[in-house]
């Protein structure tokens, strides 16, 4: 096998999936190519050329956000885990996720609510008043819960990225939120996860600036 | 929307995957079942369920090794954030991940080697004599480094999950694991990934004990 630096296996990488995306006769819109890209690089599974679908102008609303230094909030500390920090930090940003918050822990025992449901609230009341982007790579509830907040007419999301994965209530918990007009990126149907998650994050800042 | 209980909604995914696997007559072997279906559960991609290989007695091996209280080494910071650690703490198991140790970073600035290939070595180094179980969720290069050690005949991996995604060397990396006779679990082909990974850790862990 050839032995390849680090920088050279992504690049080989994209050379690949740009070559298998001609093959398929898929052209990707210019604003959302690196980020479903990106997806494809993380997953290795061109179904998601399909299944993203991103609100009105959604890619360029998610750079401002994050040029603004907006906040993160995950469901999963594997989404979190996954966002490049280097460049997150670069940018002015920062990420959070409440998943292992034992205040919210002990509340879903009590209540029987998930805790990623009961973390989106958390962030919710914690940011009220600064700009945050809410990134669920697992959880159809934390969507659930956002698109509660949002009917509350009280607060409203600057962004979803949406992509649980999973069999129950995700299909439905994505179709909720692309009903909104809050501007989103989510994957339609099943897929998804917390490494599609940190991929679109990643593909976003990269797009603004890359920190290796 | 119907509200579930957490553990009611994991309950409901498996049953929709029993369910589908029965449609697709798909019948997996009693020692592999659960671990595949927790892959289908964090993929939602039923491919899996062809493409994972097992060495010979490769799960009931994997589950002596967490028994005995043996340490995990991960290649993504990812894999080892989606492990659960409570089951892993409760059995005495161990996990590490070295991809952000200021030293690797440094000596693959200097060699050029990926840090999952760095890595790998120092966890040999540093475990030496203890038993290690290797997850390998991100970088073939870890695979690599791994075959390499083996060939050298002075260390032998007591198990390896390769289950790195891609598309450069990706699916040699995992064929020259399964050419030797180092128990394994491997996906071949191009596809896996970190929270493929932790799902199998978690899968192995949860047929022995589970802590919530």
């Amino acid at each position: 096998m050839e032995e390849l630096k680090p920088l050279d296996i992504e690049k080989r990488s994209f050379g690949i999936i740009d070559k298998e995306l001609k093959e398929k006769n898929i052209i990707l819109p210019a604003d959302r190519e690196n980020i479903i890209k990106r997806v494809i690089h993380a997953s290795a599974d061109f179904e998601y050329a399909d299944t993203m679908y991103f609100s009105n102008g959604a890619a360029e609303r998610a750079k401002e956000l994050l040029l603004s230094g907006c906040i993160i909030v995950t469901d999963t500390n594997m989404a979190f885990s996954g966002i490049n920090k280097k460049t997150l930090t670069e940018l002015g940003c920062e990420a959070y996720c409440f998943m292992n918050d034992e205040g919210i822990a002990e509340s879903s025992k009590k209540t029987g609510k998930t805790r990623a449901y009961l973390s989106m609230h958390h962030a919710v009341k914690l940011f009220k008043g600064k700009k945050v982007m809410f990134v669920s790579g697992n959880a159809p509830t934390a969507l659930i819960a956002l698109k509660e907040i949002y009917d509350e007419k009280t607060y409203r999301p600057d962004f979803i990225i949406g992509v649980p994965v999973g069999f129950v209530n995700v299909v439905e918990a994505k179709e909720m939120i692309m009903e909104t007009d809050i501007p989103c990126i989510i994957n339609k149907g099943r897929k998804g996860g917390s490494n599609i998650a940190a991929a679109i994050v990643n593909a976003l800042m990269y797009e603004l600036k890359r920190v290796v």
